[in-house]
């Protein structure tokens, strides 16, 4: 043996700052309490300049309360920190950056805030490490990006630290476990502190990763982004939900899915109760979910079309209807909803037939993001939920269905649908020559152009003109013809060859709504399960409790 | 609103169920703590025929003192009963099948029962629903395969059945939650019981996801599958990792990593603190991990290399070290390692550079299968880490440095490393026309040939003869004759032609050991940081504490 030579080494020196710094608070709580009013002053001492910081900041439920307290801190005390951040969602995050407490940011999603980071960016006061999926940035938790300090919510946590997250479970068990056995520091605000340990209607996280709760001034931020008003929804939607109905799910008996967010998809989850029951599907498609509690799966859901729904998060509204259906979703042994963002991404990423969802710009090869000029919105799990699973092993009728050889090495391919009209609102073409990204990519000098979607991954594109199979392509340029032939009236479709589109559609290659059995005309709001966000509340039996901004009737 | 037409529906018939077994079972416990004794027939009211049972089955551990009960019940009561194992180690586990208990089969890896799953299945005893990697059979619980019972092995729960799983946490979580959270029965058996909740170390799974703990009557099995004898590495060996640290590694500036299980990556390890330190490699290389706690790494962590090691499961005998190197590995609070197979494997698919591992037959394109005649292994991890995926989206050097156009759509790749000797001991070839997987595949009426790592995600294949830079390849033909350039005097490597090796040379297309400054004297077990076991146990300190299978010095 060739002995080692370097000095001796402590191999603790984590965990020896981690109690440095307890110690350096505990006047400021009682036990694991931190007292919410000196919250501020116990995270000058908590957090390190420098520091990885893991800020929740996720989809829907948002830790607010810390985050104002972080902005809070005096940035002559705590700066440079390194912001880890699944969703950037409130003004506070970016707070953060402008009064000099953070440097970097890591994150995966920016809705609202998506134009001010793109400022920070180019004014030089914000630094972005990379945009990731939401399952990417929990992965590099635990490996090079191991968190000093996380930061989350929940619903009530008792005296001993142990953690009550309701419904909205979401990404925390993901976050909490990076800092709890890597000897970071774990902080909680929670709505409620319960004196008596049985007082908590079930554990989500022990108490013995959590190092500090908190009682926060008002109950944690939750926005309702994924109720659509199906007053919204437009005959266009439903043609094209029909399309997706009969050309998609019927064609490749797609059992198992995940839906994106948008009128389209919300279209297709209220006509599986009319139209998919007219054509005789129920039972056949759509019995495995993996999406959030859509109040638009609602009428299916009722007319026992759904199996089970695992849920990223939970939806603002839906908790007591989701309670009352424990056949259909997953819940905790008090009742109420367990959600979990890292397994739902993880099941939609391997465990199901068929991704569906939109975009705001797609090119004539299929690639397609969200980034447009001035707006740095991230991917969320899109390109995770988004691409042929390579790791995937088991079949299922649909994974198989799309085989184009009888080559014995040959394997399935997770369905990967693009939905889109040609157009924006306002006349833009969502269908271009070159997506925004490629020069946003430039400009910010990112590596890569920023692609939520790379059309290698996209197996159909479904627009308000009909599908193109791309998986069926021999060629890219038979890609491009097919992509051109539904793309309307846009740049790229007007380039398409009307000859080559009798060819292609005798082929399979692509599909008009006559050619799947679609009739235009039937295509009217008459055939939504309902029409309304009042009728969502009927078929719950008054379950759905829709938050005030959708109470219009 | 079309009102629904069905009759009034139960939406809790899971829960209704649950709680008339838990109550047929009553008089057998003491609140949640099932009689040892009375165990099997315990089972025979808790599971139900026809029921999906996970049994925990994983890679290291397992809930033998479950399994054996779950043997003892009676068929004419429990039948058809479908098995769900990640892994599938046990004679018990297949003796389920014998007695007619069970009849169906979803797993991911089946070691020393992989000949009888064959036979079983060629009589017809069982019925194989689909191999699986261990990620894919977790998600399959969220969505298509929820389970009715769960079995799971714990080191210690308390009378509330708060669990404690100390460093073997590996699978558990990802199993509980999916029943815990639908309804499901869940049961753990444990070593043992402590009475004062304030006995248990920590809590690993909090005890409102348990319903059952029962004490077995000897500790649970535990394998050290990971633990390779530095003893039985050879110089061929030898000669490849330093090809790899080379050739790969250095050239690619791999930070972060997953090693298989083999002597070719046990020599990396042990080579890193000897030849690694020679080149200068310290510090630029090898610092973050996503690894089982292998014994061949404590010199390169002795010596500072390591950064930090996440891990799918424990090792026997490593317990003590990973406990006194908490900078390195993920430890609770307790001080004891955590393990969690679903994230360490989300880690390895997401978060590292590379994956360098080996396989018992490669075809001419690159494709590997360890499904040979006869056995039915199954998949492990190795395809969920041996892919690109496509759904990660941050990059870093070693990943952009794969890119090999300058299209702004390009994206970089994951390092898919295929390390094999050209023959197997016995002077069988590795490298084959064929793979015996697809016949396997055929003669089990399987939908496709159960293939490991499929070619076109593997990046390099590196050989004794040299290494071929697979994703450099320009076509198919290509591919094929880097691949054959080092594949020796096997059938395939005999097809190469000569000429061409010089020009792929020149381009950089595959590299042979002096191109890459690798001198082949040098590959001398000399070399190697530790020569035997007994040796890494001086580099520990004493605190690696081989089992007695190891101790032969």
């Amino acid at each position: 043996m060739e002995s080692t030579t370097s000095a001796p080494r402590r191999w603790d020196t984590r965990r020896q700052e981690k109690q440095r710094r307890l110690a350096a608070v505990r006047h400021l709580a009682d036990g694991p309490v931190l007292r919410a009013e000196r919250l501020p002053e116990a995270l000058e001492s908590l957090v390190v300049s420098g520091d990885r910081v893991v800020l929740e900041g996720n989809n829907q439920k948002q830790a607010d309360f810390l985050a104002r307290a972080l902005t809070q801190v005096d940035p002559e005390r705590v700066s440079q920190l390194h912001m880890i951040m699944p969703s950037v969602s409130l003004p506070e995050h970016l707070d953060l950056f402008e009064r000099g407490i953070a440097s970097k940011l890591d994150f995966a999603f920016a809705g609202p805030q998506s134009l001010r980071i793109s400022q920070l960016l180019q004014e030089g006061t914000l630094k972005v490490g990379a945009l990731h999926t939401y399952i990417e940035l929990y992965a590099r938790l635990y490996v090079d990006l191991a968190p000093n300090v996380v930061l989350v919510a929940g619903y009530q946590a008792d005296r001993a630290g142990n953690l009550y997250t309701g419904p909205s479970t979401e990404d925390t068990p993901a976050l909490v476990e990076a800092a709890a056995f890597r000897d970071g520091i774990v902080i909680a605000q929670v709505n409620e502190i319960v004196d008596d340990p049985k007082d908590l209607p079930r554990v989500d996280i022990p108490g013995s990763w959590i190092d500090f709760v908190v009682q926060s001034d008002k109950p944690f931020y939750i926005e309702p982004l994924f109720t659509r008003d199906p007053r919204l929804i437009k005959p266009v939607h439903i043609l094209m939900a029909m399309m997706a109905i009969r050309g998609v799910y019927e064609r490749h008996q797609v059992q198992s899915l995940n839906h994106g967010i948008g009128f389209n998809t919300a279209a297709i989850e209220l006509l599986l109760p009319t139209y998919g029951e007219q054509l005789g599907l129920k039972g056949k498609i759509c019995r495995n979910w993996t999406l959030n509690p859509h109040p638009t799966l609602i009428p299916a859901i009722e007319s026992g079309w759904v199996d089970s729904v695992h849920c990223f998060g939970a939806e603002l509204g839906m908790e007591a209807y989701t309670a009352a259906r424990p056949d259909v979703f997953f819940t905790g042994r008090d009742g109420s909803m367990r959600s979990n963002r890292a397994f739902c991404q993880l099941a939609g990423q391997y465990a199901v037939d068929l991704f569906i969802g939109s975009t705001l710009q797609m090119d004539g090869l299929g690639n397609s993001s969200t980034v447009t000029h001035g707006r740095l919105t991230g991917f969320g799990g899109a390109p995770n939920m988004g691409h042929d699973p390579h790791g995937r092993r088991h079949p299922t009728p649909a994974w198989l269905d799309l085989i184009q050889t009888d080559d014995p090495l040959a394997r399935g391919k997770k369905l990967v649908v693009q939905m889109v009209e040609t157009f924006q609102d306002g006349s833009a073409p969502t269908i271009v020559e070159s997506l925004d990204a490629v020069e946003v990519g430039k400009a910010s000098a990112m590596p890569l152009a920023p692609v939520m979607i790379y059309g290698d991954d996209v197996t159909h594109v479904l627009t308000e003109e009909g599908i193109a199979y791309l998986y069926k392509a021999r060629s890219l340029e038979e890609r491009k013809a097919m992509l051109a032939a539904v793309a309307g009236v846009t740049p790229i479709g007007l380039r398409h060859d009307p000859k080559q589109t009798a060819r292609m559609r005798q082929e399979g290659l692509i599909a008009l709504p006559e050619d799947m059995g679609v009739q235009r005309a039937q295509a009217t709001r008459s055939l939504l399960a309902a029409k309304s966000i009042s009728e969502l509340v009927d078929w719950s039996g008054g379950l759905y409790e829709p938050p005030a901004k959708f109470r219009s009737w």
